[in-house]
């Protein structure tokens, strides 16, 4: 139903007809009402006011930007003289927002953005990557790969926002390879967006050696063996083990051979993550060995494979990728 | 420190200086700035900009109407090309909302509002009661016994805006007597504000015979044997034991026992839920039965109890609800 919705919606926004949406509802009525929305572009005014928005709105959000209102108050028995103020503000807001913005959408002048993904642990990497893009006449737009941010990110990149990716930060493949970790992507498919444009595409490996759950309680009960660290108290990391390196590996290969345009792939072999690095709690050098030798067999011979002797937060691999990416791009830009 | 920044905020709202606030952040900064703008009124606007608000929101929003969005990029690395728009739209928001709005505060002409508590398997009871409320010249707002309900309906009564409860579901007393329940109050102290401001409250059991939880992988695994029902496949509620009836029985005597207004409390002998009716799935007599024999013994002589030979849903406890609101009430009083 939400889907049906969310086409009518779409086709009534194209034909400009409306200029923003607003659902409500409880349990089945915020998920069928978000599911709608996600379905109007980036910056379309949309908001959702729900009796359960206090607690989990990944199945009513996905990776849009929805605003998100707890109502406080019930609407059972219809409104009343607190809900009716509730509701009358939430209305306000659309309209005033309707009226102040609409879609974003990439134009021409923002031809010089490129995407890239980050977690906690490879936010040294990322941020040096990101100092470097200027003299490369680009920009780099950010994404926490956290299901969530992934998601926007490959739906970003099929809008036409980028010309160029540094997914250096491939951790949420580790839900769709083995099927847990709270950092699936809300639509499945990481990786595949640039790959069908063909962009160019510098990807790493950042975050492939561990889960990512919520509080301890929440990890699987066959995983609660692992070595675990608790990131904070609702979020817990759990190592891979050294065969399931092999399986992530094939995932990522399988989803870079088809790519269209220039891959280039590092691998770090002294860790995949700074929990990885030598010494590290989580640092697996067979799981690495596995993982390269898995790469090496399985990833097509167009792409270019770099296997550097250090840690994924190093200047190696930024030299590395900015270099390659250099390469891509045909020696810079002009910035735009 | 989000409770320390939330003081003065409230500081600056007080002196009118500030009309509104807007939170940024990932997760920490979400923890903290969510915390913070909770400290601001009902109505105040607030807004919360957050790179993981697509997941679990309880922890930053708790009972109170904040509006999230979850920011599709991060912030890391400063302003870009495409972050700056969507930081400029939540300011703009911000402002707009401070523009046309304040706090949300209880005139003299709302002096009759009633407090009622509903969850899925009260509906049936608490319509039929919200029907019957215009009689005595009084409207009924309802709250979804969901935690941050309840947490939000204690909150509302202890800011002045209810003249009388009808707290019918109590069922957020089982996570705060036993320990364990997704809806358990995001505030504890369920059953308190009418309590301490003396207003009439009229109580009963609904929902008290077993437990919420998320999907079925969020049942703690020493409950996983107990009989269970999927409300949908995000909502499992699982069986009180019939001990557990003796435990939550006594909390609730322990929280009623020192309201300084007059009490009634329904006990529907067929049952405290749809599931838990005569032949329904969580139809459990011997925990009714431990419950009612608790009460019995614990329950102030002061509070009047009524023990009903009839289900929760039912017209006998509409019948016995509203007549102890009218006595309690004065016999009617004129709508304002």
């Amino acid at each position: 139903m939400g889907k049906g919705a969310g086409r009518v919606l779409v086709r009534l926004w194209s034909a400009g007809l409306i200029q923003g949406a607003l659902a409500l509802g409880g349990n089945q009525g915020s998920a069928a009402g978000g599911t709608a929305l996600q379905a109007l572009p980036l910056g379309v005014p949309k908001i959702l006011l729900s009796t359960v928005a206090s607690g989990n709105i990944r199945p009513f959000v996905g990776s849009r930007d929805i605003f998100v209102i707890f109502s406080v108050v019930d609407f059972v028995g219809g409104p009343n003289q607190l809900s009716r103020q509730i509701l009358s503000r939430a209305a306000t807001s659309l309209l005033q927002m309707a009226r102040s913005w609409g879609a974003l959408l990439p134009s021409p002048d923002l031809k010089n953005l490129v995407a890239l993904s980050a977690l906690g642990n490879t936010t040294p990497l990322v941020e040096n990557c990101l100092q470097q893009l200027p003299v490369l006449g680009m920009e780099g737009v950010v994404f926490h790969a956290s299901g969530a941010g992934g998601a926007a990110m490959e739906d970003l990149i099929r809008a036409g926002w980028f010309s160029a990716v540094l997914d250096l930060t491939t951790h949420e493949l580790v839900g769709e390879a083995l099927g847990y970790d709270i950092y699936t992507p809300t639509q499945p498919g990481r990786l595949q967006a640039a790959a069908e444009l063909g962009l160019p595409m510098v990807v790493s490996v950042g975050g492939l050696d561990y889960y990512v759950f919520g509080a301890p309680s929440t990890i699987p009960e066959h995983l609660r063996d692992r070595k675990t660290l608790l990131h904070n108290p609702f979020n817990a990391n759990v190592a891979l083990k050294t065969e399931e390196f092999a399986r992530v590996a094939e995932a990522l290969c399988h989803r870079l051979n088809p790519a269209r345009g220039p891959v280039a792939l590092i691998i770090p072999l002294k860790g995949f993550s700074q929990y990885g690095e030598e010494g590290g709690p989580f640092w697996n050098p067979e799981g690495i060995e596995i993982f390269v030798r898995t790469v090496q067999s399985n990833l097509s011979s167009r792409h270019h494979l770099h296997i550097l002797n250090a840690p994924i937060n190093s200047s190696q691999v930024v030299k590395v990728a900015i270099s390659e990416l250099r390469k891509f791009l045909g020696g810079g830009r002009a910035k735009g």
